[in-house]
């Protein structure tokens, strides 16, 4: 297995995987595929770190393609080009989010959904065109097909900017999507983790009024000052609960532990949405009330290409950042620990160019 | 109980109600409001028997206000009209379906959605604005405010077009909502019984394409032939349910036994919609599913007046009825037992002008 990954490609590359359930990290060499005549590829600088990565390195969803290389949230400098490439040159910073392929011919890739392409390619632990398995971000370089790659703005740091493109993007999508961008939108955010404080972070940047709605009463006053949430709710609080009954227009879902969705429900309006981007294993649909209040339980996964470019600009031009902590690519299996028990403010971040060494 | 239901309004009615939870009916002496300025009373001809007042005479939601006088598919002729009445006038024929009040002044009244009104009156097991509870159609007479009338239109049936004031704006409403009435859309629909069958014709008079789904492969034939459906599928035929995967934009689930969601959202296109209508009592969500195709769970509750006038209009010029079985009152305690086994093709209608008298 070994020999055939470093050989399988022409481009010798070298990472951290995962290679068993165990989800523990250690040094990889493999390859990539050469610069196609639409490819782009980069040195990767840094890769965040999505709780996705986590269930994918231990197997959670019982589909991990082992050796695992996660990391779909890819900022890197260009350092060669197809010959067919324009929209960017070598030296560009580019980044790649959960994508490297879709069909770009059904009904979603021709309205920018490429997320919703039924033949999506996702940027790690899948099948390319020619067979072989993609590989993320937690490895030195990275090619994709420019069409993928998202050119990075100007004033936008590389760094805390890299979980924009997973995080960011998921919530983005969302409350663009459903009308939760504007002032007189009322939006709610179920769990302060990654994407939960970007998602208010957006949501004031675009003037909707955001409630925080969480288990930790200690969260309270970070949520408020720090980010500025009008509003928090203790989701034990029976009382704040019931006061705020029917006062919101949409509810981003960022828990992926199972918990009831009736109280969540209940905080609707009429015709109210609770969008889910978190992945519990066991919800049960509270029936009733979504059908006296015409409410829906939507899912929705990450955006589509030209909305993750939007996305990127939009939050360079108003300084929308996720809280990260950078950290060497040798303390990745520290890093997994901390992300499993909540213990990280609130993105990890790899420094990948300083930090990942041919071993 | 007996003494202040007959007295506590100056109009004597008479009815039959159930009047504890083993759900029998009976005959019950009643009375009703004197016609005020904006109301509209009239003769009880026909009624239609809807599911949920089944459920209702049962208790088995737990909130039944005994005596009950259920039966929200009413039908009749304008016997009264209050000073400030201009819809109807006496002699008309006219309809009350589950509404007998709503705010009026709410975003969802504002949208003609009283259906989703917090403060919407039902027709039956509700209190009105007096306090006293609301009383159906398995009366002899009715009276609401004119708002809530329904004017029928000449060429419906009286005693067929009953159920379409429940049955029919159920599924009329999302099928207009959610976009599935037109050519080129893909509408699925779980369960073929009263409001199943409507779905059918409803969805095909707008030139959608129609799949049935049941668990009865017997049902085919009627299906297809009677009610024109495109494609019929067996929800157990594990070969025929994956060659349909991702065909449907919509599906309108009608069933209200408790069962798998898994199956019917991999039959949605992305951005599908599965439709619930029914109300069954534990059901899963599919999250993974869910979020990889940004699909929706989606609960409705029948249809703003205006929807259910322009519902009968269209069902008048596209002779769009639901087959019923039209039966006399003292057949109702059979009628239900039959209910309950799905033993009815496929709506019963009581037929109140011939058979209700005063014992």
């Amino acid at each position: 297995m070994a020999t055939s990954l470093e050989t399988e490609h022409p481009v010798k590359a070298f990472a951290w995987a995962a290679n068993d359930p165990t989800g523990v990290f250690a040094p990889l060499k493999f390859s990539r595929r050469e610069t196609g005549e639409h490819d782009v590829q980069f040195r990767v600088l840094y890769c965040g770190i999505c709780h996705s990565d986590l269930h994918l390195a231990k197997n959670d969803w019982g589909f991990t393609i082992y050796p695992l290389i996660p990391g779909h949230e890819i900022v890197g400098e260009v350092t060669e080009i197809g010959s067919k490439v324009k929209k960017v040159k070598i030296g560009d910073k580019v980044g790649v989010g959960c994508l490297v392929g879709s069909c770009r011919q059904c009904d979603e890739c021709a309205k920018n959904q490429e997320s919703y392409c039924p033949k999506q390619i996702i940027s790690i632990n899948s099948r390319y065109y020619d067979g072989t398995v993609t590989y993320g971000g937690f490895s030195n370089i990275m090619v994709a097909d420019e069409y993928f790659i998202i050119r990075w703005p100007e004033n936008l740091p590389l760094d805390s900017g890299a979980p924009l493109l997973c995080a960011g993007i998921t919530t983005y999508s969302p409350l663009r999507q459903f009308g939760l961008d504007k002032p007189g939108a009322s939006v709610g955010v179920v769990g302060l983790g990654g994407i939960g404080h970007l998602t208010v972070k957006f949501a004031k940047s675009f003037g909707s009024r955001v409630t925080v709605i969480s288990t930790s009463a200690n969260k309270k006053k970070e949520a408020i000052e720090t980010f500025g949430a009008d509003e928090f709710l203790v989701s034990h609080d029976q009382e704040q609960m019931q006061a705020a009954v029917g006062t919101l227009d949409g509810i981003i879902d960022t828990v992926s532990a199972n918990h009831s969705l009736l109280p969540l429900i209940n905080l609707l309006k009429p015709h109210g949405k609770l969008i889910l981007v978190g992945i519990p294993t066991e919800l049960e649909v509270p029936v009733f009330p979504l059908l006296l209040g015409g409410k829906s339980i939507v899912g929705t996964a990450s955006g589509g290409v030209k909305e993750t470019q939007d996305m990127l600009e939009f939050a360079a031009e108003h300084k929308i950042l996720p809280d990260v902590e950078v950290i060497p690519i040798d303390y990745v299996n520290t890093a997994m620990e901390r992300l499993e028990k909540g213990d990280v403010k609130y993105r990890f971040v790899i420094d990948i160019g300083n930090s990942l060494k041919a071993e």
